[in-house]
């Protein structure tokens, strides 16, 4: 088996760190990664692999990819790297089939908002190390290869939980490419990566998604809407996300994810029992507590 | 007694419609309220009741306001109109004092966020109908009179919750002024506004109260926060709302916004147990529903 250490190439030297780099859903992570790469010479040539037929001739069209194809096996067969940028079920089940297709030389990387099942199917298919878990930190507003930028990940963080297994000089090149997108690389535990978004990304998710149901579920509900200001309506781009993407991170990301709404029913339940108790100072304690955390993530980070 | 219905102009005359109007807190609402009728000719002259003599200074400055006083009995003892526009704690501690100075033909409104305790307390100090409770559903990112717009209420709704003992007369001025200020008036019930808005509103805020509350709790909270992006940044405007109000208010709309977070507790239970079983096609549905109900949110209002 080639050593993946020969596939480095000196970026002074002029030659890409990836002469042929596949997106597998050359949506708007992929998308963006694919523009931000050529922008930086950090590519070669880049194949996009979409299963819809409109999202491949967006992907040509905008310059995202230099060839397209529905086909996995033809679309990695000569990659050195290959890019997992579809929803986290579809992650895992493509692995393998990756794993199958590509040379043995080349590296492949994913985007998914949960690591550790993602990191457990790519130890388990690249047992020589070559598959660095990833996830970059960006805006989810839009999605599909139309939205994507050259400068999405500018200043973004971009997370990577290699495991014991992984290849260091996997987890440099793949580093190397996130550095060409202006991104700034954190290296987490797994485990923890998946505590820490099931608190800050997935519990707010459930936490909007169980509003807009709890509306629903009171009487003259769509009534009770129609007058929803300022407070209701933070919430919906949050409960606007797609529903098969979150099914599936939320399932994904079972365990820690229950572990943050327990942590959150019981905040919920502090604030209930200082209003029943109509108990003034400890209620207003709780949201100075609240906005000064506030201030702390927006300030501090 | 003189009749209130003498106090009515007629817009055509060019009498302005409340000779006197006294704004008792001129920050973003009150003072908006003076900008915006007074640029419609509806008022003549604007008395500024503020206990801080910035905000005295500002409202000054910026012509909310034409005479400005600390002294409420001073403000408000020739005024035609008297509109509260003080945090809802000191609304109802107000209203008598305001009974006790005003002129007897003087109508009195507020701008509170909940109706039912300021519109029995208006009830009791105005047995003659004289007061007319009411809510602009305007924004409130910003506060302080340096915040007022005087097209704050335009296209904005102005809710108007008159009791049985409401003049009729009374709520038609009052109407008129808010159109004056570019509003649209709807009459509710006070009870049935303060569900409306312990469900739209005061739940909103708790709930994002309790997420970051949550998170602070938990172990290494403030490095979670540290990587926050959209999911719990949608909340973080809301959760910096300024403690002390939402405590009066949760306080004050107590019974209604209890009655809410029981109906979202048994939201964030039936999404819980959907992950917890990991049902993929209830969670689906629940997913599905919730975005349903944000588009009739963005589109059907």
């Amino acid at each position: 088996m080639p050593d993946p250490q020969s596939a480095i190439r000196n970026p002074q030297s002029g030659e890409p760190l990836f002469r042929r780099m596949t997106v597998v859903g050359a949506g708007l992570i992929g998308g963006s990664l694919g523009l931000a790469a050529r922008q930086a010479g950090a590519v070669g040539t880049i194949i996009g692999v979409n299963r819809s037929a409109e999202s491949r001739e967006t992907a040509l069209r905008l310059g995202l990819v230099d060839e397209a194809t529905e086909d996995l096996a033809a679309g990695v067969r000569e990659a050195n790297l290959v890019v997992l940028a579809v929803p986290v079920h579809r992650i895992v089940a493509l692995i393998p089939e990756v794993a199958r297709h590509a040379p043995e030389s080349c590296l492949v990387t994913d985007v998914g908002s949960v690591k550790s099942p993602i990191l457990q199917a790519g130890d388990a298919a690249f047992p020589d190390g070559r598959f660095v878990a990833g996830h970059p930190i960006a805006g989810q507003e839009r999605s599909g290869p139309a939205a994507a930028r050259a400068d999405l990940f500018q200043g973004a963080t971009w997370i990577l939980t290699p495991s014991a297994r992984t290849r260091p000089e996997a987890v440099e090149r793949v580093t190397a490419l996130c550095g060409a997108a202006a991104a700034q690389v954190v290296r987490m535990d797994a485990a923890w990566h998946d505590e820490v978004f099931a608190t800050v990304s997935h519990l707010p998710h459930l936490v909007a998604y169980a509003l807009m149901d709890a509306v629903l579920h009171m009487e003259r509900g769509e009534e009770r809407l129609r007058y929803s200001a300022g407070g209701l309506r933070d919430f919906t781009r949050v409960a606007g996300s797609d529903p098969d993407m979150w099914r599936d991170i939320f399932l994904m990301n079972r365990e820690a994810l229950l572990r943050s709404v327990t942590a959150y029913r019981e905040a919920v339940t502090r604030l209930e029992d200082a209003i029943r108790i109509g108990d003034g100072e400890v209620l207003r304690q709780q949201l100075l507590q609240a906005r000064i955390a506030r201030e702390e993530l927006l300030h501090g980070s």
